[in-house]
Order: C-alpha cells, then sequence, then structure tokens
C-alpha cells in the first residue's frame, strides 16, 4: 500500500465523537490494513504496508512488481499549470518511479481516467499521448483501462506492473549502520519549481523539474545492479521518504547537508521567494529521485555506474536506538520529517 | 480499455467551437487511442479496444487478465443508500465480473482510494473489509494500491489481475451465426433495484441485487470450459452489451424476451413505479450478470454446468447485415440500445 504521505501520528482528541481520516493521518491507516484484510497468500512477497510496490512471486524466475498512483486535479496539479501531453508524461512518472526504486522494469500500464464530460478534447489526447511516450520511454506500453465519466474534477489513476529477478529486487528494508545514505539527482529542485509555480513566477528549468520529473528507471536498475542495500523514491521529501527506509530496516540516521551543491538557480529562486534551499531539499516532496543506502566502498563503482547523473553523499546509517539527526553549522538537531500530510490534521 | 457504457455516436455539431468529450462519446474516444499510442507490444493478446479485460502472454501456459473499474460516490452509489461494507465487496464485484467474462480465475488487487479527509473511519474500516472478503470469496487477495486524500467525493479505484488457460479464454469475439443467446441469473432486477431505491421504496431483494451484485466467478469458468463461443458481461444492459459482442464477433442477433421469467416482486415493482419489466431486462445497467452465446447442442449441458443459476435463452445469433432485431408481441422492432451513456449528450 502506497504511503503517499509523511501523515506522522496525530493523537489528541477528536474534535468530535466521530472519528474520521484526519484524526488518524494514512500511517495509521495503512497500519489498520492488518486487521481489516484477510492473511496474504504465501506468493506474496511484499504486500501491505512496507514499500510503495507490492511484489509477488512468478512469473519463473522473476518477481512482479505491482504499483498504482493518481493524479487528481486540483491537489497534484492544477490545469492552468500543465499542459495535457506533460500531465500525461507526469502521471507515468510518478508510477514509473515506485517501479525504479525497486530495481525493477516496468512493463504494462492500465489508466483509469476520470474524466468531466466538459473536457477539452484536445486534453483527453494530449495526456493519452503524453501516458503513451511516457510509458514506451522505459520500454512500458499502455494496455487497457477505464474511461468514466466523473461529476468532479479530472483524475488519472495509473496501475504499472513491472518485473525484476530475485536478486535485483531492492526494497526499503537492508540499510546497515555504517551504509552511507546516496541520493540521485536535484533533490529539492522540484520543491523549489513548485513554489515558483505557486508564486506564478516566470516559467524555467525549477518548474520544469516539478512538472516534468524524470523517473529513474535505468538508475534504479544500476543501483540495484552495484548492491545498494536499499532504497525508497522520494516523493515526499529526503527526511520522510529516510524515515521510511530508516523504520523498514530497524535503523537509525544521520543526514549532513553541508556536501549538497545548490545550484544558483536554485539559491535565486529561495532569495526570491524568501525561502531556504536546504528545506525544499529535505522536506520538498515529488521530487522522485532515489534515495538509497550502501556500504562505502561501493559509493565510487555506483556513482560510475550512473554517468553523468549525480549520487551526492548526505549521511550515514547509525544502529537503531541512536536517533535521527541533521548535522546543521556544527550543530545536531533531531531530523524532523515535514514533508506533505495525507488526512493528518 | 473497458467501455463501461454504450455511448452511441453523436455527431451533430458542437455547441461551441471547441471540441469536448461530449461531443463524441466514449465509443469514439476508445477508437481515437490507436492513433494516440504507440502500437502494442507482441505479447499483447488483447489490449485496448476489443474486451474490457487487457490479455497478455504468460505465465507460463497461462494468460494474464488485467482490468480496472471505479466506484465513484454521486456516480455510482450514494452513501446514503450503501454501507461501507457492502460497497467494499461491490467495488470487488464489479471488477470480478469483468475476470468473470473472460472465463478467469481472478488472483490479486491493488486498491486507490481517494478519500475525504472527513470520511468517517468506520467508512474506510468497512470499505476495507468488503474489499478483503469480496475478493477472497472468489480466491483473490488485496495486495497494495494508494491512499490518497481527495479534495472531492469517495472514490474507489479497483485494478484485478487474474489468469487463465488460452483454451479456457473466452473474449467477445467468437459468436458464430445460429448460435443462441443466452444469460445467467437474474437479468432486470438490479435496474429495479435501482429504481426502487431512487424512488426511496422499502428495501428488498430487488434493492440487494443492486447493491450487492454476485460475480459469477464460477459460472464465467463453467461456461469458459463448456465451450461457450463469446462472452461478455452485463454492465450497460442486455441490448448495449450484446451490440458489443455483435460488433467483436462481426455478426447480428435477434432477441426474443418472451421466454424472460419476470418474477413476481419485479412485477410488482413495475407496476409501484409505472415502469416496464422488460426495459429493464433490456437496457437495465449493472447486472453483472453474463450474456454469451453457443451452439444449440451445447445449451442443455451448460445449463447442467451451472446447476442452480438459471441460463435463460434470449435469442439466435445472425448471419452479419441481417440486423439487430427484437421479437415482441409477434412484431419485430429495431433493437435498440438504451442504456447508461457516458459522455454523450
Amino acid at each position: 500500500m502506497q504511503r503517499s504521505s509523511s501523515a506522522p501520528l496525530r493523537r489528541g482528541r477528536a474534535r468530535s465523537a466521530v472519528a474520521t481520516l484526519a484524526d488518524l493521518g494514512e500511517m495509521r491507516l495503512i497500519e489498520r490494513l492488518g486487521s481489516l484484510l484477510p492473511r496474504e497468500p504465501g506468493w506474496v512477497v511484499a504486500g501491505r504496508g512496507e514499500d510503495d510496490t507490492a511484489v509477488l512471486e512468478g512469473p519463473g524466475r522473476h518477481l512482479t512488481l505491482l504499483t498504482c498512483d493518481v493524479q487528481e486535479e486540483g491537489r497534484h496539479f492544477e490545469r492552468s499549470w500543465i499542459d495535457p501531453r506533460t500531465l500525461g508524461r507526469r502521471a507515468a512518472a510518478v508510477n514509473l518511479s515506485d517501479i525504479a526504486a525497486m530495481g525493477g522494469e516496468p512493463r504494462v500500464a492500465l489508466a483509469s481516467l476520470m474524466l468531466p464530460a466538459d473536457l477539452e478534447l484536445r486534453w483527453f489526447d494530449g495526456i493519452l499521448r503524453g501516458l503513451g511516450e511516457g510509458l514506451a520511454a522505459y520500454g512500458a506500453a499502455l494496455v487497457g483501462g477505464n474511461l468514466s465519466q466523473t461529476a468532479q474534477r479530472l483524475a488519472i489513476d495509473i496501475t504499472l506492473l513491472g518485473r525484476v529477478t530475485r536478486r535485483r529486487l531492492t526494497r526499503r528494508r537492508g540499510a546497515r549502520p555504517g551504509d552511507r545514505i546516496l541520493v540521485t539527482g536535484w533533490p529539492g529542485e522540484s520543491a523549489a519549481g513548485l513554489a515558483l509555480l505557486q508564486a506564478r513566477a516566470p516559467r524555467g528549468k525549477l518548474q520544469r523539474r516539478h512538472l516534468e520529473p524524470e523517473p529513474r528507471v535505468r538508475a534504479g536498475q544500476a543501483l540495484a545492479a552495484g548492491g545498494v542495500t536499499a532504497m525508497i523514491d522520494i516523493s515526499d521529501g529526503i527526511a520522510t521518504d529516510l524515515s521510511h527506509l530508516c523504520d523498514a530496516s530497524g535503523v537509525d540516521a544521520e543526514v549532513d547537508l553541508s556536501d549538497v551543491p545548490v545550484s544558483g538557480v536554485m539559491r535565486r529562486a529561495a532569495t526570491r521567494l524568501g525561502a531556504e534551499a536546504h528545506a525544499w531539499i529535505l522536506n520538498g516532496g515529488e521530487a522522485y529521485e532515489l534515495l538509497c543506502t550502501a556500504p562505502p566502498r561501493r559509493v565510487a563503482r555506483l556513482r560510475r555506474a550512473l554517468g553523468d547523473l549525480p549520487l551526492t553523499d548526505i549521511g550515514v546509517v547509525l544502529p537503531a536506538r541512536s536517533g535521527r539527526w541533521l548535522l546543521h553549522d556544527a550543530d545536531r538537531h533531531p531530523l524532523r520529517t515535514g514533508g506533505y500530510e495525507h488526512f493528518a490534521r
């Protein structure tokens, strides 16, 4: 079951006598599933709860990967921000990113489109073209789905199937004390782009990072082949997603952002908006970069395997019960998760 | 790509200069997919366009079946009509019905839940329980999915994977002139139940038929094993779904409802509401019965295979270009499709 947000526990008293989803937050909703659903069959390698992607035995010596993610108007995008083709590619990318985080190979997708009747045909055409292109760029094909008319706003729910060999499968669990914590690409730039979109700033590279995330499918395969010990894609920010990885691995961690380069364009955006570039890096959601852990001796080889894509060292895995820390200006602060919170008040 | 409605062509002139989905209707939207999307890979046996369920090669000597269908509040249900557990079972059933129509065996499901933050926790719990029960009753398991908060109304999008052997795979194509047209169970009763729900009539068996459709999974497998030539599940009414089957098979058909028993409870509902029971049977959507075709010599054996579930003969397949007809009171009328029309004005 996908954890598309941080959703930390928010206990406190409910405002009314009737419990609603906002009283729990997403993580506790996912924890409830065990008591609500029958036990999973034996051929489910990873099901509800830990990873964003379910893992099933077969076919043959492969494992099957299954994930789904929705893009909903007003929540994940605004039609005034994005053109239809880019929206289609984005809906593909957020799902491809989940398969990438397992070291997998995407194969086939279904699209469930909830479409307002007054949607312009060019939006329908553009979304489908973008979906098809976005999937085909990584060897996957859209093979079916469902069109339904909605009385609400546009929503694009994609289910993606992939596969991976047992040896290559990489999960959130597996990080070991002493492993380095590594992140691909340009974390923070998507969050900066979102802030610029919300401020209606002139379009540039950062907004493109937000609207057109590049799923790290080939990087994920290379990292899995190169022996990373755990991996997750950054949908809710480094702090939150690193916490998920630590929870699954039973470890703690220390993050040091002093080596993370902040590009000139991001520094200028932060100045313009009165924002903090490091907050975007640490807590910015929807980056769709990969966060992974690996023993120090493997880091140089992993970097070579990624070629031009940066792989930045942002910290170290600590033994359980060491706490989770952020080094900042020579001080050690508790690492706070501040990503997007589904349901929590 | 699922055709969850009849949506006949509605050409005419668009009301404004900008084309919208309402100008085309669902069938023509599905027809556009070929020009919008890359060609499907060779291992796609049935993809976008013909059946509701995509069919892929493997694993091994099996074929993989993939389908998805959404239940959206205000469109497919009202919270005042249905309890959460029944809603969960219904969301499972409409997908199980698609696998049933291929003669397949359901295996695993993903649930993408779009949840309002103020949804009561008992709704979340009930929906999940119902989904789990509804799937488990047919040997399938919910293995993952996505929870997202929606600013809109509740929606439950389910993706279901199944499998079938190559010999058992049954599609919409395959009906041959002279084949009998057969329907399982109690078509029309779900439509009668919907009409009673809308009229806020006291609850009874017919409303349960609408709210708690029983997917014909075992019947679908028995019909496929017994040699039906084509099959479809009735989501949009017999007239519309028979038209889809005829289109796919390249044949025409004649329907005769005089042998279809109308139960006393349905006759009373028709009287109460001033409605026509045969219209419910012919055009009532969301029945989730199976409509199939078979050579006359096989009908008795198929009936025996279904045990207590009725299999009613409602007509005969005609050669192409014979037209599509409804026999009624000794007259022959053109068979009109009048099911639910997505998008069409």
